[in-house]
């Protein structure tokens, strides 16, 4: 039987083996994670308004009742696509299609040991390190007398005017404002100064600029300082540095700098590159035929953050979930209709627009035709991704703690975990 | 003012805080982690039931209205009984009154090593810790052929047939049964054998004989087989030693082996035994007056886990919630006298029973002169739990997502988390 290769339980190829539900094909669908991962809410697992498994779902659960899929814990590493034959770190398999849906992880421009300083939100474990982060911030001003000390701790910089980093600079802002209210006798939360940093000349670059001009209105509002047109020169523990397109230089003072500028495709990407003979682009993301597949592999397929997709387009399509999961039910549909010896036409992307939060019920949201801004825009916000989140569950979970954390202002998932707490962490500096 | 300095933010050390609330002094809380933790559902998070965030809540949120208390995320590191002096790992601080309330950890008998193999359900750490190891296991022996090997991941150990054991493997049993039906293509996962080892000559021997009986069958009804009279001599990774009293030797092959078998007191109780010359018992607990206070030190108390108080019974106090709970009120209202230049009579314990849950919807119970058992012990045991969850909030999603568990036999939260998966650890050995 045919035999569909998946790595990546994320949008693309979990949609990819759940549109393959009822075709004769034997799926066998491989992550290094057990669970199929709802990025566009990581950024609040970060900022302590969700659990991890709020907003996760494990694989086996959504895939049990599917017989025609395997599901493999496991890593790809490499690849041999003249025997169609995948490895592992630790076994190898054969394909007839492959899917590869591995995604991105975050880039730092050439400059990997920044990392170690501003972490990125990939993962649940960049998610729990960043809230403990930003908790663990608020914990050291209020033991720290009035100075400069004291000050980076309670400076928070964000990097990246994007989706993710106009989220999380929204949610630092609430709990400065709201949930840590009340909550410190040394330290008034709110005193926290929170610093977002765009290279280009808007926040949200992508959406229509009336837009980013709400959401810069937001952001104010919630006392939130964004620089437009600054680049990114040095991280090192406790500042960064910034230069203005005038060739300014700013030193900022900071012990929660964070990171969300940029992503490049992983490791297995680059294998798949070299196997292939395919250039991959500055983000290291590999151009796809109009079919999603590989030029010169009709049976390897790239889809979601990992694919380069152009075709009379002025710009490659976003890394964005919607895009993902189109393609993965394209490649399903592909696979079904070649089996039965006919062809399909070229990918299309739908357009369904975009959304981003920007701090308390405020949001920006371009829907078909339609903007929305503001509580309106948080509302559509709400629904949809409610709407998306897999498990009803979770739905209702999601549903009642956001209700909970707009009606309190409160955030209850604000553990701080991972390790005791290292006490020369805390020791005054 | 009179400065009442609290070391632990558990049941002991919260509820002496909460019960100073309208007293006139200053109280200090300190706690390395900035939660107060339920410690009694730790292992529905182990087992994937719950999230860490439904069982704790942030010190700061539950006391941020009570403004004769600052809490201090710290560590207490020794102490100087006749200056009054506390010593943090970075810090250190006066008391007037100082209570001592930083509960026990594992105590491995002499077997240090043991820990590493055998982790023990302490922390939100070793239940996400002990939820990968279970999920893990599973997922290795799909991948297995079969075999020896296969057969080890597959074999649960539990070691301790006290309320913790009892509810652990219970819940693996659940797990095992009903949560993993469908998940898996290779392995039946209700093949798994879970072993639970007891010392004495019956589980839950604290508890009544009946309901021991009651335990033990609801125990053997979802498959798991319970050892008495065993002892463990011999830990090593892959397998654990048994002996009979009748000196047999018996190994088990396993590659979960989870510690349930005892407490002992932490570092900072053995450094204030040392400074006060108090002599502690076995398990490193300290004696203490009938007022709390250590002898010869009236200002100074010790509630909760680390407190050994036995005066006028047979067997000193147990190391539950509601001992502690009542040791932090009495404590409370014996430093309120003594401002008034008055005394309190001696600590005395009221009884209010005890319970455990047996798996799905089954539990026992002793509530007052009633015993209860199977699915009305369970609604009692449901009831009783949720009413104690200190956040309102967590009472509502604990409460959803007990019923959902219930009704769908789903657990949500079985997330393997806590670094990317370590390919070795997969490899086919």
């Amino acid at each position: 039987m045919h035999h569909v290769v998946i790595i990546g339980g994320g949008f693309g190829g979990l949609h990819t083996a759940l549109s393959l539900r009822s075709s004769p094909v034997k799926i066998t669908l491989i992550d290094k994670r057990n669970f199929h991962l709802f990025q566009p809410l990581l950024y609040q697992v970060a900022t302590g308004g969700l659990s991890p498994a709020n907003i996760a779902a494990p694989l086996r659960a959504i895939l049990k009742h599917q017989k025609n899929v395997t599901v493999w814990l496991g890593e790809a590493h490499g690849i041999e696509p003249k025997t169609n034959t995948l490895h592992l770190k630790d076994d190898s398999l054969t394909y007839d299609s492959l899917v590869v849906a591995t995604g991105g992880e975050n880039a730092y421009f050439g400059h990997p040991e920044w990392e170690s300083v501003a972490p990125g939100l990939k993962t649940i474990e960049d998610a729990t390190r960043i809230r403990k982060k930003i908790l663990l911030a608020f914990e050291k001003a209020e033991r720290l007398p009035v100075g400069k000390e004291r000050t980076a701790y309670l400076t928070f910089v964000v990097i990246g005017g994007g989706p993710t980093g106009v989220e999380l600079a929204g949610a630092i802002g609430e709990i400065a404002h709201h949930t840590l209210r009340h909550n410190f006798r040394n330290i008034d939360p709110s005193e926290a100064q929170i610093m977002l940093i765009e290279g280009t000349d808007r926040v949200l670059s992508t959406y229509p600029p009336e837009l980013s001009e709400r959401a810069l209105q937001s952001l104010h509002r919630f006392g939130i300082q964004v620089l437009t047109n600054h680049m990114v020169t040095h991280i090192q523990p406790g500042h960064v540095q910034l230069q203005t397109d005038a060739n300014d230089r700013i030193i900022m003072y900071s012990h929660t700098i964070l990171w969300a500028a940029g992503v490049q495709s992983g490791t297995f990407g680059l294998a798949l590159a070299q196997a292939t003979q395919v250039q991959p682009d500055r983000a290291g993301r590999l151009p796809v035929e109009p079919d999603l597949s590989l030029p010169a592999h009709p049976n390897i397929f790239v889809i979601g953050d990992l694919a380069h997709f152009n075709h009379q387009l002025d710009a490659p399509l976003p890394g964005v979930a919607p895009v993902a999961i189109q393609q993965g039910k394209y490649i399903a549909k592909h696979i079904r209709i070649h089996l039965k010896g006919k062809s399909l036409p070229a990918f299309k992307y739908k357009d369904m627009g975009a959304m981003a939060t920007v701090g308390r019920a405020s949001a920006v949201a371009v829907i078909g035709k339609w903007k929305l801004w503001g509580f309106v825009g948080w509302l559509a916000w709400l629904f949809i991704h409610l709407m998306q989140l897999v498990e009803f569950q979770n739905r209702v979970l999601v549903f009642f703690q956001w209700s909970w954390n707009y009606l309190t202002r409160n955030r209850a998932a604000r553990l701080i975990t991972g390790g005791l707490l290292d006490p020369k962490k805390l020791k005054k500096t």
